[in-house]
């Protein structure tokens, strides 16, 4: 990646690199929401019909690095969020196998690449960098739900500006 | 904005025109929801001891135009959550407002303006992207929020990815 270890471009927006620490920062914040959540209300609590917060990080799983392999790679990739969890323990296991995944994927992303043209998982129009967003976006959206989640079950859930 | 209604920076991870569209196009999004609430639950409804909707929504008008206002010009802003609103209509009227504000405070901003420092609201440290991205990301929190409230009384909010 052409701004790992040199200094920041100042023209930039955003660094390749500055967006990726962003990303990985916001998927410290959801691993500790995976882990103040009670085992049994992580896999059966909703409210209004939604689903339980373990079967949209079960999406979030699904999502990260199978999109990120496929936006590296080009290589197609299959979005399969019918994971077979069933703990908390291995729910957060999967979490740090993506974090641990996650920088080589990114590595092969040049600062070129962001405005090129992409389907994400076969079906969904985008260019790189708005693809990246929606992935990031997703999950802060669902990472709010689980607050409110937290909230009625009277658990205070982590600082949403603590990452 | 050097971006503007020239052909894109092939280089950039995103251009400040990208970024500002991106931004717009969830208040777009957010404006939807405000606007699908019932006006008695927008006010009042709650789960868990959290803020109703309408009391988020006045935290995002305080932030936007003041936060870009203060982005653009240097000159300080006051963070004031305390907006007289009472109704569905005036939060709408002064969302529009602000959607009517935004771009030209957007066009003060340079390309390389991004990477600066700031404090914001006298009190947040950081750069113009991390505290534009704070802005935007607060907003998606609090919106996925506002979904698990839509769907607790039974109203179908409007699809995430629809901007």
């Amino acid at each position: 990646m052409e701004t790992k270890g040199s200094s920041i471009n100042q023209e930039a927006v955003i660094t390749p690199q500055q967006l990726f620490e962003h990303w990985q920062a916001h998927r410290g914040l959801t691993r500790k929401v995976i882990a103040i959540f009670p085992e049994d209300e992580l896999f059966n609590f909703s409210i209004g019909g939604m689903r339980p917060f373990a079967d949209m990080v079960k999406e979030l799983l699904a999502i990260a690095e199978p999109g990120l392999k496929e936006i590296a790679t080009g290589k197609k990739e299959e979005l399969n969020e019918n994971l077979m969890v069933n703990t908390k323990l291995q729910l957060l296991e999967m979490w740090d196998k993506t974090s641990e995944t996650l920088p080589g994927l990114w590595e092969k992303l040049s600062t070129d690449a962001f405005q090129k043209s992409i389907l994400a998982f076969g079906q969904y129009e985008g260019t790189i960098i708005s693809t990246i967003l929606y992935f990031i976006d997703n999950e802060i959206h669902h990472r709010g739900q689980s607050y409110v989640y937290l909230r009625a079950l009277g658990i205070t859930p982590p600082p949403f500006w603590e990452r």
